[in-house]
């Protein structure tokens, strides 16, 4: 990979606000809403797929698979196919994915613990 | 608002795993690619919607617009239309927006400190 190279040889740090920088693809796949819901649910531990389904409310199926995929296919999140029969797939959070799911965690918290502030402070009835 | 009224009665903390719960939508409105990056950039100051515009990066104005409307409506970015002409309006985040910006600009941080990790570990080739 052409990024990969430049990287080694000129290791920069990411900018997110320049279109084409690969910090975007990450962001993308790290906050989007369910994203977000399987990093914080693998910070308590490894999952089968119809857990995480049955814990994350709303999801579909097509949609909690491709975002599995995508946080895997950036290194946060680690699948194993275990050789049993029948057989039995789980995911795991890896190193990488722990540090970011730890600052998802903080964000998704401070959402959680501030909602009665943001309701009350919603200005969407009042404005003109 | 029945869910404030029911909040002021019973105020409770928000259940993101929950898929009626509201603050999965405040999840949505601060997570968006968009949105993250409409957060750090306010908190250098103030902005008029052109400075937004240039700063990141292949938004369209329809995103961004959104955007900005989505964030206001939840209590997050203040407009301001000044009464000069010509019409001048601008954005700034609230006490609640500089808040959830510091959580966001944390994650945001790590990507971009983190880009070489995340990409030197990106499993996408080596794959079954």
């Amino acid at each position: 990979m052409e990024t990969t190279t430049d990287l080694q040889t000129q290791p920069l740090r990411g900018e997110l606000f320049a279109a084409a920088c690969p910090s975007r693809q990450v962001l993308k796949a790290l906050t989007s809403q369910w994203g977000v819901l399987v990093l914080c649910a693998l910070m308590t531990g490894v999952h089968r797929f119809s857990e995480l389904r049955n814990k994350m409310e709303g999801v579909s199926e097509k949609m909690l698979s491709q975002t599995l995929k995508s946080l895997e296919n950036h290194g946060f999140v680690q699948r194993t196919a275990h050789p049993v029969i029948p057989p039995h797939v789980d995911y795991a959070l890896t190193p990488l994915g722990h540090e970011a799911a730890q600052h998802v965690k903080t964000l998704a918290s401070w959402i959680e613990d501030k909602l009665p502030d943001i309701l009350g402070q919603c200005p969407a009835k009042a404005r003109e």
